[in-house]
């Protein structure tokens, strides 16, 4: 009994110690960054791209789980406010720090600095990205890694990594986008001219010439569209970090000759699975492992293409350049294919694939809340929309975290967006009656609650059309608990999958289905849920969480100098 | 005596009664505008450019002098915040409604509304533009006239009149521009692609195709880049309105055949002189008589052609279509010519003849105090700059009007900027040391006391090039004094102009020479004074002079929420 008291003891200690050691191990991880106009030649044409320290894509964070991240962030655009979102960062206890403009704060003006400080709690393949009209599709974004913290341990091996940022690029500007976007006519941006990788790829230009030395038939030798190299020894196992930024893209990867397994996806653990190729759309991270088990004196392609649209741009090629091959020496065998953009099934299958790693946390069996989003292709006024329920997003000057907290009337339109839509409403036919509605207002969600949502597509307002939709929410990792075709109905919820869902913080829905997601409101703040094609939220689509507003700590007042709260805290202080 | 009494009497009634009737006879003129991006073909080839309400340029305000201006401005830009400068337009009592970003005003965000809200008290030719980053270049501007109030007339007669508002137009987007300028290597904007007229031009396109029907030559049939045609009776005189708000180019104006006659400059009266040309630079405006005493039988050319730099953009056309011939009817003669771009003895004789009509208030015989202001391009940490007396002017985050009105400290640098430069600068060779350095100091006027400014030009960087550089003072008219070659010597100040020097808000300095200038700083608040080259101000070249700000009256709170100003406000008023 002594005995195995001190043991208890000498175990509880040695547990102290540990959890010390692993407080004391945390560190805070400072940046000092400029945002501003760069000039850079991402796919060999020359353009202005909106750079971080005049780096494109932004610097790298690296950091450990429990670190707390410190970024000085000052605007030197010249008219324009800026925000940066931490995408995958649920921002417990920080929710000001989430970089969404009229949602989180406001816009930082130019030459002002605004801090962003807050925790990374997990190890995962995560990004940040501008959240400010298209100012992501300018090229604001880069990586943001979080290693296991010390002492702990990622539940796969592997001999080194390699970080690819995927996004896709246009030449025309954000500005010329957007204004195409909210004109009547409408004028769609079209597919992007290139696709990228870690912020380089290669317009109108044969890479293959770009890697044979001395034969460079492009027009621009920029060192910054040179394409990747990814550097392998033979027989390791390396960890692919790929997240997806692009502005509309849905991407499929794939390397010639080997296979992947996924470990990782948006921060979370899953179930170990092998590929031929993976699907990737915008907002999702994975980790693949690849092993260096083929012909070592091949260099081998890797190859990404568009998925879900019919691509009209080139796919991106990077070389696996088994050492000591020389980088130019051009692979044996052709560049992966993509399966063909239309093949569903194909995208489906993956997806369907995606589990939480066993003994992952668990989602509460029942949910207090359904919200049924449909999603539809609208018009409002003659302007094309996305609209959900029938209401497309317009965001208010005043940000909802900051009116919220502080109760301020008349901030965003009042009363619960439709938790539901008709039930004669046809979701394989146009919209009968395509006309919409703008409205800011917000479901307000009880705190601590689960919330089932359920995100139905559609058909958009051409005959045969529904496209992909990967949705994105802020705050919060939630279960994917189904996926289906058709109409979603009251008996598919017998067939959620509450058993291993993986958690993840983005999930697209297909053509003509429906996906459920489910989540624990436990993040006191105000949180966007949202398409995370660029141009799609632009036109209206997604919708605001508020929950918990009421423990939300002290804003920093920098996040609160704008429209009405601005004009509240002016109210009786001056003269 | 009794008689007599009575005649005073009656006499005083029926001023008094007149005075009355002019008061009752001012109204407040609304309008409503939203500030955004449109398309537009104003050279034939589609752009996006800031319009407002639709239009470009921006709708003409036509008020009486007396009246008070009230426009409910919504920016509806998504990114940008805006400002509009109501250029000549002296501002008294309502400072805050100046339209300067980071000197009078926050730049109104997106979705937000600002009211400006201001008299206009002198009849003239004035106009409106943007005021923050390039936006001007942008295209946001239009006319502002203001006619003689009821009972009030202008000293000279015409049948009709016809407002001509100059600009230039780049392809090039103005964040583009921007980038370039602020760039190591320094990127120059060039020459503009296309002069325009009341926002119409032709660029790479024959007018006279355009104006021939059915043999159209021109990609672009759009409406917007129609030509302008006078639509004249013979033996009429009319009033043409010419002001001008190019980002970069000195033009000149003449009519085949006719010649004019000169009667207002920048919103003052000049006496009379007749002339065969005009030179007019940005941020001037004219009016000019032309009598239609020509062979009726045929059109002529309206010809603006590029000044005071090496043109590389073709002559803007319109035609004086003489009724009732066609307006396609070709003129018999061809357009005038402008002179040689650095016939600068024309230009200085055209400047040297523009005098205070009879009548016209005098300035103070003495100054109180004199500032030289040296004007040099010089390097700051290897970027381009234009810097006065070696500084070059950057722009707070917080406004000034606030920042010294509420006595912030450190909103802005402190001391004084220098009041002259060193005895031993060579003003005709580039400087020996081209080393400068950024600030935001003001030159603080003592209220209601009299300043002399001398604008001394000098050799810019590269040998033997000193540029024209149109000063343009905001919430005053000025004396011009007087114009010199070479430095200004002290005994330059016996030849000053105190008997006739005209009134304006806007002169030029030429080439290695200096202009003077006197005014009364009489107008509590913070004000601009600056080159109207729209890339030199941005480049730095400008003060701020503030007189009077303890008597600035209750700033509008919408002009306060940013910057410091905002923060002081928040600061202890939150939880």
């Amino acid at each position: 009994m002594a005995t195995s008291s001190l043991s208890l003891l000498l175990i509880s200690s040695c547990i102290i110690s540990v959890l010390l050691q692993a407080a004391s191990a945390s560190k805070t991880r400072h940046f000092k960054w400029e945002v501003g106009y760069i000039y850079a030649s991402p796919d060999c044409n020359e353009k202005i791209l909106i750079g971080i320290n005049g780096q494109f894509p932004g610097p790298t964070i690296r950091a450990k789980a429990g670190d707390t991240i410190h970024v000085e962030l000052k605007n030197t655009l010249h008219t324009e406010g800026v925000v940066i979102h931490w995408h995958g960062i649920r921002q417990f206890g920080t929710p000001w720090a989430d970089g969404t403009a009229s949602i989180s704060q406001c816009a930082i003006d130019p030459e002002e600095t605004f801090v962003y400080r807050f925790r990374v709690e997990k190890a995962g393949t995560y990004f940040y990205h501008g959240h400010y009209g298209m100012q992501r599709a300018a090229g604001l974004y880069g990586s943001l890694i979080v290693d296991a913290a010390d002492g702990e341990a990622e539940p796969f091996r592997y001999d080194g990594e390699f970080n690819l940022l995927l996004s896709d690029w246009y030449h025309q500007s954000i500005y010329d986008q957007t204004v195409g976007l909210s004109s009547k006519p409408f004028r769609w941006i079209g597919e992007p001219q290139t696709l990228l990788i870690n912020g380089r790829g290669q317009y109108n230009c044969s890479l293959a010439a770009h890697l044979i030395e001395g034969s460079n038939t492009c027009e621009t030798t920029s060192k910054d569209c040179a394409p990747v190299v990814l550097r392998v020894l033979p027989n390791k196992t390396y960890r692919l970090r790929i997240a997806s930024t692009t502005s509309l893209s849905s991407l499929n990867l794939a390397i010639g000759n080997h296979k992947m397994v996924v470990v990782e996806a948006d921060g979370n653990h899953v179930e170990p699975f092998m590929v031929d190729d993976i699907d990737i759309y915008s907002g999702e991270s994975y980790s693949v492992l690849l092993t260096t088990d083929q012909n070592p004196s091949s260099n081998y392609w890797l190859s990404i293409g568009v998925r879900g649209r019919k691509p009209k741009t080139s796919p991106a090629l990077a070389i696996v350049n088994y050492s000591p091959n020389s980088p130019s020496k051009l692979p044996e065998s052709s560049p992966p294919i993509a399966p063909e953009w239309n093949d569903y099934n194909h995208s489906k299958s993956f997806s369907y694939r995606i589990l939480a790693r066993r003994g992952a946390p668990k989602p509460p069996q029942s949910a207090d809340r359904r919200i049924v989003l449909l999603n539809t292709q609208n018009k409002i006024d003659g302007y094309t929309k996305w609209s959900i329920n029938n209401i497309s997003l317009a965001l208010p000057p005043t940000p909802y975290l900051g009116s919220m907290r502080y109760r301020l009337k008349n901030a965003f339109d009042a009363g619960t967006p439709p938790e539901n839509f008709p039930s004669s409403y046809d979701v394989m036919r146009p919209p009968t009656n395509p006309n919409s509605t703008q409205s800011s207002n917000a479901y307000v969600i009880r705190f601590n609650s689960t919330v089932d949502v359920i995100l139905q597509n559609a058909n958009a307002l051409a005959v045969n059309v529904s496209e992909i939709h990967p949705w994105h929410l802020h705050g919060h990792d939630f279960w994917v608990v189904g996926y289906g075709d058709g109409r979603f109905d009251e008996k598919d919820v017998a067939r959620f999958n509450l058993k291993n869902p993986p958690l993840r913080n983005t999930v697209v829905i297909f053509p003509y289905g429906w996906t459920a997601i489910r989540f624990v409101a436990d993040n006191p703040g105000v949180w966007a849920f949202h398409c995370h094609i660029e141009p799609h939220l632009h036109m209206g689509m997604g919708v605001i969480f508020a929950e918990g507003v009421e423990h939300v700590g002290k804003i920093p007042k920098e996040a609160l100098v704008c429209g009405m709260t601005g004009k509240m805290l002016m109210h009786n202080h001056l003269p």
